[in-house]
């Protein structure tokens, strides 16, 4: 069984990771789609290694650029529409959902909407929009499935048995930079320390909000979403080696886990051979050589950003959408230098606590409660 | 689904745990037979309490004595041919095979011959004739559901892909109670050493065996002929918390693991309601009170017995039936005081060099092989 995926975000970290394992997979696995916002020579290059019909370019004004270095075999797309116009060629049934941020989310919604299988490893589609693709991508038979280490060892784990059997889910952090630092010291915590992550190499924003734990707090909401648990049945537990990427308990007490080497292409194979599992390029696990695996309990008064994830997992709605929009202003504000380490979090928390959650919101409500919370976020930092 | 099990070896502590899990399932898990060899008072016990359609006891002497405190209910069998007739009962679809040594030998080849399923408790069902009851199984469609933490575990595992996709099993091992002695220490260990188990409360036999390795070695020629898996595809790993209950290795680089506390329930159950899962009465993992897992590899300088385990593996025929033979044997002379422990692998791998292995043989052909090994090991003792 073969698969024509498109890439959504094929420039990034991922989308590099996605197209070394669709080259290993071979032929069957096909590349019919690239999307990027602006990295345009890496485009281009991608689009001459994997030809596919057509690429799209997120910046509008990089048209004529990109277009003249093309020869008329691939079509190119452009602008804020483009990827959604790129997910609706026909000859695509796997979209690997890369884009960080929301302007990936309407053509996932477009993907779920058409049925299309869907590669997800962009945290923003389930914790901001969780509340319209899941439900839509049932409608339509659209399978979600999950390209992150976490996630993707739950969705292993869970075919042990049956999703009613399922009573826990423990879901791995590694701790971060700061699992092992005071209070006071990470209230205080330098830029070059937050990047600073023990086992995961990864973008800065995603490895200061594993610093935070906001990153764990985000899977919670992810986890509810895609395997439909109440926020009581996730567990975090602290995992310093990133060996055991999750685990699932069953309800005869039996927990089954993953454990892998820390390799992104684990899980991006999976996504796209699934139920299948075949040889590929990541790298072997020795078991032997690892000797020790510790785990602990998450510090909540350390790590608060764990609680807010609880707390939008149970509020559903537009809730995710603030959390997100939020933290990713206010990450932005620490990395330039605008406020310490530890008001991340609280700024989050003071936002989050002003929003009134709409229920079932439309996408353009989840839009305007991004913006609204980093608005938020922006109008603190004036005062 | 219900299912309607006769017990061999009801009285053992594999009997009387299962008898717990069955009856914390309820009325839709019927016991309809029990057998024991000669602990004929606890048998009546059980008879009273689960009223079995028949009971069966192997020690033929005892039939007056059982008959006179049955009321009429509930037949009785008496003697070697007993388990036989017993597992032949029409209304019996589910058996657990849990008598030590080989005496179970020729009930459970009947219950595979009839197509029922077989839960497998006793090592002896496939060390000594997994050359025959695997391909009978097979042919009549009786399925083999393994009763031991660690091919439960493997079985669970496997379910997170396909048979054809794993590459490897990681058979745990605690390491027993001589983990960091030194071999001149090993050499001189008494038999109160041997039987202290750091994790697991077992026979002696078995405590004896992991004290040795011999179990694991025992294991890896279960593993074998339960997965069909070459001898280089199995890999022990010594782990002394015992938590981790085995692992699965998948092509793509994915390991999985069943987890849970040291609680012989847990497997019972799961081979009672395969493939479902239930709530039953084992006891949960807490994984945050557990911090640490240990994982080295075996030292087979220390622990030969490994070595014999894999070349049974690669051996095949009548190998296993004089490794099993020679090896209980050799611990009943350690347990008399008879032999050092250091003597019990030595005395084994003789007996093992010494014989000359029969590819294909019947069931006669195993049970001559092994008595030929019993008798080896009784005339080393002599000498």
């Amino acid at each position: 069984m073969g698969r024509r995926i498109t890439i959504l975000g094929s420039t990034g970290s991922i989308g590099n990771n996605s197209l070394e394992v669709i080259e290993s997979l071979g032929p069957e696995y096909e590349v019919v789609g690239l999307a990027a916002r602006s990295r345009w020579q890496q485009l281009l290059e991608q689009a001459h290694r994997f030809r596919p019909r057509a690429i799209a370019i997120g910046d509008a004004t990089l048209i004529e650029c990109v277009g003249a270095r093309l020869n008329g075999t691939i079509d190119l797309l452009a602008g804020p529409e483009a990827l959604v116009d790129l997910v609706r060629q026909g000859d695509c049934d796997f979209v690997i959902s890369a884009i960080v941020g929301s302007a990936g989310l309407p053509a996932t919604l477009a993907a779920a909407e058409l049925g299309k299988d869907i590669g997800l490893a962009s945290k923003e589609v389930l914790v901001v929009a969780g509340c319209l693709v899941v439900p839509l991508a049932r409608r339509r038979g659209a399978r979600l499935l999950p390209i992150d280490s976490e996630h993707s060892a739950i969705f292993q784990a869970m075919h042990a048995g049956k999703p009613e059997e399922v009573v826990k889910v423990y879901l791995t952090a590694s701790g971060g930079p700061f699992r092992e630092w005071s209070g006071e010291q990470m209230a205080q915590a330098r830029l070059e320390d937050a990047l600073r992550h023990p086992t995961w190499k990864m973008g800065p924003k995603i490895t200061i909000d594993s610093a935070t734990m906001m990153n764990k707090a985000l899977e919670i909401v992810e986890a509810k979403w895609l395997f439909g648990l109440e926020p009581e049945a996730i567990e975090v537990l602290v995992h310093p080696e990133s060996i055991v990427h999750s685990m699932v308990e069953f309800c005869d007490g039996s927990v089954i886990a993953q454990l892998g080497t820390p390799d992104m292409r684990t899980p991006i194979q999976y996504a796209l051979t699934f139920p299948r599992r075949v040889r590929g390029p990541s790298r072997r696990l020795d078991l032997t050589s690892i000797r020790r695996m510790h785990f602990e309990p998450p510090d909540l008064d350390r790590f608060p950003a764990l609680r807010l994830g609880y707390e939008v997992a149970r509020l559903g709605g537009t809730a995710g959408a603030v959390l997100n929009g939020a933290n990713e202003a206010a990450v932005q504000a620490f990395r330039e230098g605008r406020i310490p380490f530890g008001q991340i979090v609280e700024l989050t928390e003071d936002v989050l606590r002003r929003h009134s959650v709409i229920e079932e919101p439309d996408l353009d409500g989840l839009l305007a409660a991004d913006a609204w919370a980093r608005n938020e976020v922006a109008g603190c930092l004036m005062r």
